[in-house]
């Protein structure tokens, strides 16, 4: 489809699937039609836009300029004159925006019920809870009305829905997408969020979203040691008390997933995730839920109209907490990051059931904080704890769509989303974190090569093989292990074939600080021309050495000798 | 002197100075005499013990093992089992400890008067104060008694009786020295200090003390890409309304000190440093205070004996402070760190006076708040921005030694270093930060060569001309800007010149990225043996150049040529 039948059957599928409550506002189709003409003009002219024609939906607690922001309260709504840096990097990449989606007010609730733009009912169930709080954002791909949609996520906003739904919901690590134009829930816990129906399109949509924005306090960007692969391949999941909250169908589904990670050549040990569980209680239970009421505490305070009674209750409780316990909990914090720090040591990433259970909107209505909780059971700390997520679909269970979250330290954003593609069988993508250089090995680093560990352990990321321009020559060196060296020669040189290595500037620095004489590292010459960083050895050493050129690989010579 | 005379001469001076104020606990001189025998016996044994037999004083809210701890209120006193992290490491390298010092109660002040253990009297001018909190540690090192003195920091409290005193006063990072077995004062500002007459044992000192603590939840590593020395040299200073706390004499002073750097070669400007100033009124003035609150409230509500009337109104006047207001102030925080961070964007660093004239004891009892707040006028919002401080002596003023404070970005640390012994006449010293490494360079990255700004622009440190083993031949090739290629050749070459650079992993790996063919970075052998990374050139690309051996350097070559 182009952008204009993209748009056309967006809206034509809005209406087939009647579900009003899921758009706060929805726009003309005319004018979203004008928008797609444009971009076709745009992309006819030679525009590279890595997102164009897609269309998407927008929680209605982030800007879209031309559109009131309500935050799920109409007696809040406020017309922003510039679009969240968020939404901006999207319209930039080609994408067009159809509206803005229903929300558990001010984003306090994981249910989706809690809006006077009515409940939010689930996509297939409509009896049951959409989740929440990105409740209509995550119906709106669910429906496939939307390719993709933004949500916010503080508690499990971003992933609980996308659970629900058998969608993939992506809740990277704090900052890497910046918050400007978002309405705060819990500030220093917010993340904007991405649900989409399949992985890479999640991924390629948060590539787009990252990066820093010096309009926003809490923006980060990935850091000079970010990792661009998984280093052990190791897992941690729940042993059996950590599952206890889940029914058999749905403990029997995780299981299913942890089987196939195993299959695909993951580790996988059980411990004791309460540590985890625990440091939840601190989000609500504590004080740090005061951060809530200094973001609209004083506006319901005013009793305004439309304001959500559950809501309300949670945020307006938080006013007489004192000071000196937020400063006490941000300790008890300070020490549960430190713990689960600990209990990640020698693990690439935590996978856990995304939620428990599936109620009915009737469940929630009739005891609308406890349900609301325990959908948080194995959301509520990731932020908390600083962690980042990807939720991805895994399988059914009592007749719901069942989920998984893989759960990783900060920045280790891309390992989420290899463990989770590894889940849902799709190809792993175009590494995510920016800052990466590229090296080619030709020896020990090889896969599979006895040195090929101080690669992985560095974070480094496999990307493809390569073969040189035909200028030069390897020689086999006498060393322990054996090892190629490289050496350039334009008149008696050949075509190699080595192996592109992707990883952080830090990485390649200790890389080449622990690099052993006769070796050095700098540009070769690929085939078809550019340059790529890789090994040299010193001529004077290779000339002790035989040449091996004509094997034309290293892995090639070591078969034939 | 040995061990054991450097002690003797430290209960001299204590005796002869007769100012029991100073101490809380002050140790059996035969205690320490048996210490410091041990470690003759260690020493000629061949331990090597970076601060072997140096005498030193802790503050009395840091553990020492066998001390009580008071954090200046006898009935808070507990026995510590094990001493703090930071006092360990001190001791481990050889240090011998004196005794535990007065200091304002709670570390809640700048003036060293708030104890029930007597006002800290200045060293040389008794009618005046000594400045706090680190009251007694400041007094033990400027009588000579001590060699140098652990602080601690929160709003100023190990600068600020620095500077009244005219010795060296530094505060790190925030989490480079590990907070374990401190008392907290505000937990998030928190910061182990160094006192030392002069900067170089200063720096020593906070060598030893600087490393990751796994029972410290904040504690921090040294960051990948940690700068190892300044990149412009280039200093920010206050315009006159930044100055206007100032008293003439003062005013001049700092000037003065400006001067110096000015002559130094530092380019300086002057900024607005309201907004740095501004910030710090959220220390006492907002909700933040409520982590002291948090730290000793419930035991100053007992009304126990010995609390300090002005220390106990200030913590108990943060028990009422709302959650909500502390959950904004941080957001109010974070605001101004972004402002902060601006301002500072293409300097090195700050210099600011490090406090505002220096008060008598009657003039801080007859208005104890006003006077201690105009002492942190220039201190009190380092530690909240996450900024780094060196205070250093800069002169007298108005009859009491001034000093300045150069204040850096969060782990620019050995810039502050370096720009304070620019001031104080001392060498640049061996680099603090670890986890460097080093590079040989031949040519266009020489100092005063074309390309020596990729190294500063990465924070990279020259550290000595190095010659390499004699093996190597430099070729003159034809490129722009000309630069030599370095080939190994252990028949034909000779010994070459170069300089030894040290740059952080994240920077080597920056660099590497950035090398143009055909260079390459791998180890070289240096005279007398031993290998640093340095650069070679592809040897088919250096079959072009001129030999130029014969010339020894790059520079030699470029002079004669």
């Amino acid at each position: 489809m182009n952008p204009t039948e993209r748009v056309r059957a967006a809206y034509r599928a809005i209406t087939e699937a009647d579900r009003p409550e899921v758009w706060i506002a929805l726009r003309e189709e005319q004018d979203v039609l004008r928008e797609a003409e444009a971009l076709e003009r745009a992309l006819t002219e030679g525009d590279e836009l890595p997102l164009a024609g897609l269309v998407f939906a927008v929680k209605d607690n982030i800007d879209v300029a031309g559109l009131p922001t309500t935050a799920g309260c109409p007696s809040f709504a406020y017309s922003p004159a510039d679009s969240a840096t968020a939404v901006r990097r999207l319209l930039d990449a080609g994408a067009l925006v159809l509206g803005k989606t229903n929300l558990d007010q001010f984003a306090t609730g994981l249910v989706g019920t809690r809006s006077p733009y009515g409940a939010v009912r689930h996509a297939h169930q409509p009896d049951k809870v959409s989740g929440g709080s990105s409740s209509g954002s995550a119906v709106a791909v669910a429906l496939g009305v939307a390719d993709f949609a933004l949500g916010t996520d503080t508690a499990g906003s971003g992933r609980v829905p996308a659970a629900l739904h058998g969608i993939v919901g992506l809740k990277p690590t704090l900052g890497l997408v910046p918050n400007t134009g978002v309405v705060p829930a819990a500030r220093s816990y917010d993340c904007v969020t991405v649900f989409a129906q399949a992985l890479p399109l999640a991924q390629r949509v948060l590539a787009v979203l990252t990066g820093p924005d010096s309009a926003d306090p809490t923006s980060r960007t990935w850091p000079p040691d970010t990792r661009f692969a998984a280093t052990v391949s190791r897992l941690a999941i729940p042993d059996d008390a950590g599952l206890a909250p889940l029914s058999a169908e749905a403990t029997a589904a995780f299981h299913a997933a942890v089987a196939t990670l195993r299959e695909r050549g993951v580790t996988v040990e059980r411990i004791d995730v309460r540590p985890f569980l625990d440091a939840a209680t601190l989000l609500y239970d504590g004080a740090l839920v005061a951060e809530r009421y200094a973001a609209v505490g004083e506006f319901l305070e005013g009793e305004p109209a439309g304001a959500d009674p559950t809501v309300t209750r949670i945020v307006l409780a938080a006013r007489d907490l004192p000071a000196h316990r937020f400063a006490a909990d941000l300790e008890r914090l300070d020490r549960y990051r430190t713990e689960a720090a600990a209990l990640l040591t020698g693990f690439d990433a935590l996978l856990l059931p995304t939620t428990t259970g599936h109620p009915t909107i009737a469940e929630v209505e009739a005891d609308p904080v406890a349900v609301n909780s325990r959908l948080g059971t194995y959301t509520n700390f990731v932020n908390l704890l600083d962690l980042a997520a990807a939720a991805v679909p895994a399988g059914t269970a009592d007749g719901s769509p069942f989920g998984v979250s893989v759960i990783t330290r900060a920045f280790d954003d891309q390992i989420a989303l290899d463990l989770a593609a590894l889940l849902t069988g799709d190809e792993p993508a175009t590494p995510y974190p920016t800052g990466g250089t590229d090296l080619v090995v030709f020896g020990a680093h090889l896969r599979g090569q006895p040195l090929n560990h101080q690669l992985t352990d560095l974070g480094a990321r496999f990307r493809s093989a390569v073969r040189t321009a035909p200028e030069y020559r390897m020689v086999a060196l006498p060393t322990t292990p054996p090892k190629p060296g490289i050496v350039r020669d334009t008149t008696e040189g050949a075509s190699l074939t080595g192996e592109r290595w992707t990883l952080s500037s830090s990485a390649l620095g200790a890389f080449l600080a622990g690099l052993p004489a006769p070796m050095s590292l700098g540009p070769i010459t690929v085939d078809g021309g550019g340059q790529v960083l890789g090994f040299h050895c010193d001529p004077d050493t290779a000339r002790d050495g035989e040449d091996i050129t004509r094997h034309g690989s290293w892995t090639t010579y070591l078969g034939e000798s």
